[in-house]
């Protein structure tokens, strides 16, 4: 049996849909959210959109902009689109059922001016157990690479426009090669580490469609202070 | 007038000589040689050597391997055989003058386990005021550029050797991709910020010569704590 429940996501009063038998957000989602900058007027696009929560809570962040999520597993898109009528957002949001594989040639390219992108981080082989899963597929690269992500996502921005991406640190030289590759030329790169005195977890990075090559590292975020305490860093960027 | 200056390296007696009007060693030769791992019996060489810096501070952490310091400024070099014979570490260690370029075939393929480099750092193009001048060769790609730092590397290193390298982060994209080209595996990475919560100024990377691509990000350095004072992660680092 499937038991949803309706997440505050508190920001801009928008409540969440999400099923946890399938996958709900995390701490990747709210510091892409951080870390995406949208601005009003703008069309922008979450690719692997999932529930929304990326779409959400960015443009709770940064309102004004015109939204496109777009997610492969149609009854997670079913979740995003019963969001987007909770939280009355469907005048500039919408949560489309596709493959992120062709997404330049359906929407057109160069339609866009914001890419956001929380891809399945892991390679399709490992440690895989079931494919069909809703969870396996948000988590490993079954039905999209992250080639596929990085070249539909040039396809979608205008020149000049920016991609934003969470990601895994372990994949980072595939990362800044592939983006350079596909034309997105890496801009700002964030580490995320869970202690100030461990390996980073996460990455965030950002391109811009034919930009030049010159990568900026930003302060690392810390999440944690003691195993029991958020660090007072990442309280202020999930509050802020 | 050239007035030369002996430092003491506070580790393992040693000393270096030094002459502030060409290039005297910094926080970067610090960490470069604390991020390096050589073992007893392992035959190291240290690229754009300089005044042998690198070689000497790596040397006195981890004592007991064969060192060729490879500098192409001929005074510098210099420089560099005078502290030798001032440490009396002519058994274990020769700086030599000449190009990077080319040393895998001066040297011999695949007879070196482990390389160093602290690189030119900047394109030529850039900001260079007059690129005769030691300083500028040192800091400069007048000579030498990264590709050709990463390929003789690559030639240098037996399969399974290790490549650590201290750059500038705005030139990670380039870095990693290069290093991947010249099948020099990014392994570990480390970002250096001069406060915890500014941009990273330096990055430590290794590579491993056949390795596979999956990389790890380490804890980021933070140097300073104040203005005036280093953080106690630094002192720890320099002192260890």
């Amino acid at each position: 049996m499937t038991v949803e429940r309706i997440d505050d996501l508190q920001r801009a009063g928008y409540r969440l849909i999400q099923d946890p038998a399938k996958f709900c957000f995390g701490v990747d989602a709210v510091l892409l959210s951080w870390f995406s900058r949208v601005k009003p007027g703008e069309r922008a696009i979450d690719l692997c959109s999932g529930n929304g929560a990326v779409m959400f809570l960015t443009d709770a962040r940064h309102p004004g902009a015109k939204w496109t999520g777009l997610e492969i597993q149609e009854d997670v898109v079913e979740e995003a689109a019963r969001s987007i009528l909770l939280n009355r957002t469907g005048d500039h949001m919408e949560a489309l059922a596709g493959d992120v594989i062709g997404a330049g040639e359906r929407f057109g390219r160069a339609s866009f001016d914001v890419v956001t992108v929380n891809p399945p981080y892991k390679k399709a082989g490992s440690g895989l157990k079931n494919p069909s899963e809703t969870k396996a597929i948000s988590r490993h690269e079954i039905l999209c690479t992250l080639d596929d992500v990085l070249r539909e996502s040039a396809a979608l921005l205008k020149d000049g426009g920016r991609f934003y991406m969470v990601h895994r640190p372990e994949r980072l030289t595939e990362i800044l090669s592939g983006m350079r590759e596909r034309k997105l030329a890496p801009k700002d790169v964030v580490f995320v580490h869970p202690f100030a005195d461990k390996d980073a977890t996460m990455v965030l990075v950002s391109g811009i469609r034919g930009g030049r090559n010159s990568v900026k590292i930003g302060p690392p975020v810390v999440i944690y202070e003691t195993p029991e305490r958020y660090s007072s860093q990442y309280l202020k960027i999930y509050s802020e």
